[in-house]
């Protein structure tokens, strides 16, 4: 008989294999080459310990598990690991503009980091205990370590960028490489304080909300077009027009995953129906609801979302006021919307047929995916 | 009649104006400029946020009160700050070494932000409720924000660096200013983590701790050293005879730091007698007590340091274990035999004599300084 951990082991495995072949082709094409150069970097900063230091140390034995390398144990694991997403957006700018992909890594490399970094910090900030079906670094570790952990995988990064140099770029393309992430990092962690200050907020405007995820979300995936761009082409324009692209697919995958977060299908996203209304996350859907809801229905929302827990019978309550107001219909147009402007920012970039299709499979992903 | 909180602050006061008096000259020299510095680069981070985010984000307003800039509700104060030793460290040095300190200045700020960070992540590691006579960034804003509020004012060390090309630096020297301290910053939170690791052993030995701290609170003084003799000098000779002087300065100070954290004056240091003792810091005379204690003193420190929370009567208890193996003779002798090493390694470094004696006060003040 199945035990309750083994079944969801069951589900992750399934989520994955589904999540891989649903994805489109450029997210397999850097795979391997990726997960090599991701290992390595772990694999360094371990090596600079001394030896009887890093076996108490081990914070990179936490990393490799936070990052889907490794079990709490430290035992490799073929696994459930992310999307990639970011570090596939810049090797793929920068082989769409004309680049070779392999002088890119360093840069994709330090955006998987950093991405990481905050997923690390965001579960304790929001006291999550699970991620892709795993218990997260603090639930295990504790919260101390956990913050440590987050900090070293963040100065990971900053190693790994470091790395561009011996792949033929000058160092003055370092430096612009280097302020382009840091730049955007803090961005997004300025989104992140914002959102923060916005969760005991009932008042804020669809206008805030689309800006503090422009930048929680929106910032490093900008970036991620953006730094790859810039590697390919070294040209302003180009690289210009790769961020405006970045910042539309950021506003796309940010308010899609609000999307899911409400109406996914409990057995794609591995969440139950309404998740973020029942712990009351900020996100598009409920600012929708607020800024529209009048008489009752704002009535309803007040109630609720004035609660500390709100139950079941409350989750279909607002999902009703949601219902009546259009909300899931004005996210989708609004990131129909954003898809095309995505595809429109490359247009006056020169691009083989087959990347300007990959833009195009990759746009209309983000719209249609399910977890 | 004072009331507690004002008598707080006039003690707070009185140390903070005390200890200015009694540091060496060089901590008054850079004071302004400095001070200025710092300021000028939280309010550059403020200036990059649209108006309204920057009213409800007010990341920066918790990291000017973090750095002892503001009040909690943001009225600047003229306050209690640090006494900025990292940035004094790397200005004199690049002084002492024929450079101008103001080339220097961006790397000194870059390490007075990466300072504080750790303080900020430090005190929510440790559940430390003040600091500096002040409640702590977690206890005024929570945890959450606390984490992100750090994770700004890194950042803003990374951008602050980036500066020193403005300063007539080449490229190249940013990056190598950049990747030192970068590898210092990854050290001081492998330290970090160590120390959390430690937490739960009662069987460190003196070398592991010492390997430790040198980590923790020695990579970024050694660091600080360093990146000024290399603005100064651009000599590698130059550059590493101050490395090896900061590693040992790096150690005088933790070494001190924890005497004082037992032995110190509570006028002084604020804390109660035995305060480290009292919380079961890892520390110096802890670590070696456990390591040479035998018969009767080891059950008594076992005794003590199972306990949750040791009485008064347990921490009289373990000073005079401490008392027995001439605990804080050790760790003297300890400090004065690296203050030493730290003036030969500046031996074969060419530097006028008011350089050199002011690089004695220094190793002395570390020496003798009462908080």
């Amino acid at each position: 008989m199945a035990t309750s951990a083994d079944s969801t082991n069951v589900t992750a495995a399934k989520a994955d294999a589904t999540s891989l072949r649903e994805l489109p082709p450029i997210f397999r094409r850097y795979r391997r080459d990726l997960s090599d150069a991701i290992d390595a970097g772990l694999r360094r900063g371990c090596d600079t310990l001394p030896p009887r230091a890093s076996e108490s140390v081990d914070v990179y034995g936490v990393l490799r598990y936070g990052m889907g390398r490794a079990d709490a144990a430290g035992r490799p694991i073929e696994a459930a690991t992310g999307k990639a997403m970011r570090p596939t957006l810049c090797l793929f700018a920068c082989e769409a503009t004309g680049g070779d992909p392999v002088v890119a890594m360093p840069a994709a490399v330090a955006l998987e980091y950093v991405h990481n970094f905050s997923l690390i910090h965001d579960d304790i900030q929001d006291r999550d205990e699970t991620r892709h079906h795993r218990p997260t670094i603090w639930k295990i570790w504790g919260v101390p370590r956990a913050i440590v952990a987050g900090n070293v995988l963040r100065t990971l990064a900053d190693i790994a960028l470091s790395d561009a140099a011996t792949y033929g770029l000058s160092d003055d393309d370092v430096l612009e490489l280097s302020d382009t992430l840091t730049g955007a990092y803090l961005e997004m962690i300025e989104g992140q304080f914002l959102d923060l200050s916005y969760e005991s907020r009932g008042d804020i405007s669809l206008d805030e909300y689309l800006g503090m995820i422009a930048r929680k979300t929106g910032a490093l995936i900008r970036c991620s077009l953006e730094l790859g761009a810039y590697v390919g082409s070294r040209n302003p324009e180009t690289v210009e027009a790769f961020r405006r692209c970045g910042r539309s697919l950021g506003l796309v995958f940010q308010v899609k995953d609000d999307v899911l977060g409400v109406w996914g299908d409990p057995d794609s996203t591995g969440k139950p129906v309404g998740a973020d209304v029942r712990r009351k996350k900020n996100s598009f859907p409920v600012v929708h609801a607020m800024a529209n809801a009048s008489g009752a229905d704002a009535e309803t929302l007040e109630y609720v979302y004035g609660k500390e827990e709100p139950s079941d019978e409350d989750v279909i309550a607002v999902l009703d006021v949601m219902q009546r107001l259009g909300t899931r219909g004005t996210a989708e147009d609004l990131t129909e919307r954003h898809a095309m402007q995505a595809l429109d920012a490359l247009a006056p970039v020169e691009m083989a047929p087959a990347a300007k299709h990959q833009v195009e499979e990759l746009a209309h992903f983000l719209l249609v995916r399910e977890h």
